[in-house]
């Protein structure tokens, strides 16, 4: 763009401030389907040390405790809660995946619209506008500076998120598209999280920030904080600085017309998605042979297979995102839920063996996402099952039912007294809630509902 | 390194752990120096609206307001009175600078070291060891990534800014190594800002959480967070995403032994450090000639002064990185206080006329921070002065009683009803102080004392 045309946080913020319920309610069951995810991985993680830190670290810092905390009976102000809730979302990589970016757009951009609708009182209509343009936003972004951004070590679901969390922020706030657009600008200047520490527990940290902090960025704007007119794609703004031109072309192609919610997938497995088809080829393989016969697993991918999962597993967070500890559980359990990626069983000695024998190789011809898998068994015989397209994937994507399927089985892992049924039924009608915050509320068990608020 | 030896994160915090006021009591004065620049700024700019915005953005979210916000009757808990005390100290580009980054070490690491010192009840020794131990972690990460980082775009006060406020939370709340190694890794997934929003409020954002997000990243390792070991400098982690393999001696050569804070500079003039060579030479020719006989003015300097000051002034903010706004105040008014960089001044039609009369121009031959200055009279006359080494540099340094003395004008500046006095005297004494909250709570007056706390 030259001197003189609009910025792309101005285009954005245009299209942000000018699109409607009635624009985007042919999106609203994807929209819902992601939240329902995001509530299921949420739910599944509440209980973790990690969202249990992150609390005790807050408690001292918060203002009215105003909103709710997913699957626990804390509450917290909005910015704490968005911190907070984008991290159990996230905390397994057990959440939504835009395949293009392997940006998980809902937990940055969920955690901030619901911890803010919750305090506005906005209705349910408000809540999935705001959701879906924050993701569209989030994932443009990112499609825009993607695959460069992330092969430099940015992980884009936090520094991407806190662009889609100020938009549907700002949208939630009634900001005009001139304070939408210095919300985007704000939100450059706090776009942060790096993949070096995704085996970690900062990971949490940046992913929590971008939801917090693209609150924030809406609130400053609000406030009359402005930012500079490029500060995305200006000679030292964001897309510079972080190693890539966005793609223009990429950006707004499309925009209103095509929505990036419509192509978001969800995992039948908490592991990271490029796994799910190393982990189906297994399922496929296991029941042609004993266990005992296998001498050798050989495990073929694309650069991206390898480079993010032929790794030594040194704990759980590994083993979430290990060609070997997927192979294994597959075959050795013939399950690969939540519990197949715990301390417990990452650290069984039989695992642990059959593990080591278990090789990756470098196909490619395989496209990512896919992989094959090649047994050789004792006595000579090899097998293998080739995986294009995983479970999960959009080609062959977890139904309505399995998504409920899966925020049951969150709810039970996660040991939480949240109800799940109403939590389902209140995300399939909340276009229909005249006030969003009844979906959190109603979400409790009546015991603790009638000592909160 | 290699796989075996200590990462960077490590060798930071085995030397942040295991130093103490006995190894850097010899610092001290030069920390007080840099504190009381740091007050100086702070309270000129304690009513400015970018920190009065962001006091009542974050008013709703704060915890116990235990903490003072420079200048003002307002108080916030810690990671709010970091978050604003950083940005009233930054705000003009007053303060202190390291030559060799261009980092303002003070504003982030002061900042959250005051906050946090005054909920803890430290010691002044405490105070001082954390704040000498923070600004030499920022200025030796920044030092091993420059000059490529700030050229790429990245504003390397925030973005360095949040290490050195990290290790000096880490210090004040007594972490073992291990745990400061954590808060320095979780640090660089909270690292960020950028050069392109310099000209905008969003700057102020980034250089607030730097000192919000030190302290956070300090309180998140105590709870039990964790980092990747080379956050920093492993292949995916901050250094390489941010451009530039940290250059490793740099990191750590003389550690213990070189002080960064020796390097700190202070500003005479409220614009950009590599300005004050301009102001130096037209303040010294402006006796020689009447201003009405000036046909133009040609500014000669480096790369670096054409890259920041060859612009258009549209704000106060592009004043203070003006190449003609400074030599302009300079010859008319004979002065470059913070008036001359106020909105009044900026947009005085005799000033903005003048300011198209001065011309930048490239000279190579001219070090970083130096600068030409040829007047041409409408006689056809030449005159001319060059100066290399401006005011305030570290060869012509600030006085203590310059110092004290800009901290007197910041006061009057900033029209606080702080007891300036005071600040000068317990700053002066801060290593005998066995409470260093005295030093906030007896730097109000008496009448503000009696109703706080």
């Amino acid at each position: 763009m030259t001197e003189g045309q609009a910025s792309i946080s101005e285009v954005l913020a245009h299209f942000v401030a000018n699109t409607s319920w009635d624009d985007v309610a042919a999106q609203a069951h994807e929209a819902k389907r992601s939240i329902l995810n995001f509530f299921a991985t949420a739910l599944g993680s509440s209980a973790d040390p990690a969202v249990t830190m992150a609390l005790a670290t807050l408690a001292p810092f918060g203002g009215v405790p105003a909103c709710a905390v997913i699957g626990r009976e804390e509450r917290l102000d909005p910015l704490g809660a968005a911190f907070v809730n984008a991290i159990s979302a996230n905390l397994l990589d057990f959440d939504d995946t835009h395949l293009e970016t392997i940006i998980h757009p809902a937990a940055p951009v969920a955690a901030a619209v619901l911890a803010l609708a919750e305090t506005l009182g906005c209705s349910g209509r408000d809540v999935l506008t705001a959701f879906i343009l924050g993701v569209d936003i989030e994932c443009r972004i990112g499609s825009a500076v993607s695959p460069g951004h992330y092969a430099r070590g940015w992980h884009i679901t936090s520094t991407c998120g806190v662009f889609g969390a100020a938009a549907a922020a700002g949208k939630l706030l009634g900001l005009p598209a001139e304070r939408v657009a210095h919300a985007l600008g704000i939100a450059a200047s706090q776009s942060a999280g790096l993949v070096e520490n995704l085996p970690s527990a900062a990971k949490n940290v940046s992913v929590g920030n971008a939801a917090r902090n693209g609150i924030f960025s809406a609130l400053l704007a609000q406030s009359g904080y402005e930012a500079a007119p490029r500060a995305i794609e200006g000679p030292l703004g964001w897309a510079r600085a972080m190693g890539d031109e966005p793609d223009l072309d990429r950006l707004t192609r499309g925009l209103g017309r095509d929505w990036e919610i419509a192509s978001n997938t969800y995992k039948p497995y908490p592991a990271g998605i490029v796994f799910h088809s190393v982990i189906d080829a297994c399922l496929k393989l296991r029941t042609k042979f004993p266990i005992e016969a296998v001498e050798s697993v050989t495990v073929s991918g694309s650069p991206l297979l390898l480079a993010r999962g032929d790794r030594e597993v040194r704990n759980e967070r590994d083993a979430r995102v290990s060609i070997h500890h997927c192979a294994a559980i597959a075959l050795l359990l013939g399950k690969a839920d939540v519990a197949e990626f715990s301390q417990a069983t990452v650290f069984r000695p039989d695992i642990a063996a059959f593990r080591r024998k278990v090789r990756a190789e470098l196909d490619r011809a395989l496209p990512d996402g896919a992989s094959r898998v090649a047994i050789r068994l004792q006595s000579g015989q090899m097998l293998g099952e080739t995986v294009i397209a995983a479970r999960g994937s959009q080609s062959d994507p977890l139904s309505d039912g399995d998504l409920e399927a899966k925020l049951r089985a969150g709810l039970r892992q996660g040991g939480s007294s949240w109800d799940g049924e109403r939590i389902i039924s209140a995300v399939w009608r909340l276009d229909e809630l005249a006030d969003m915050s009844s979906l959190l509320r109603h979400s409790k068990p009546a015991a603790a509902r009638s000592g909160a608020r």
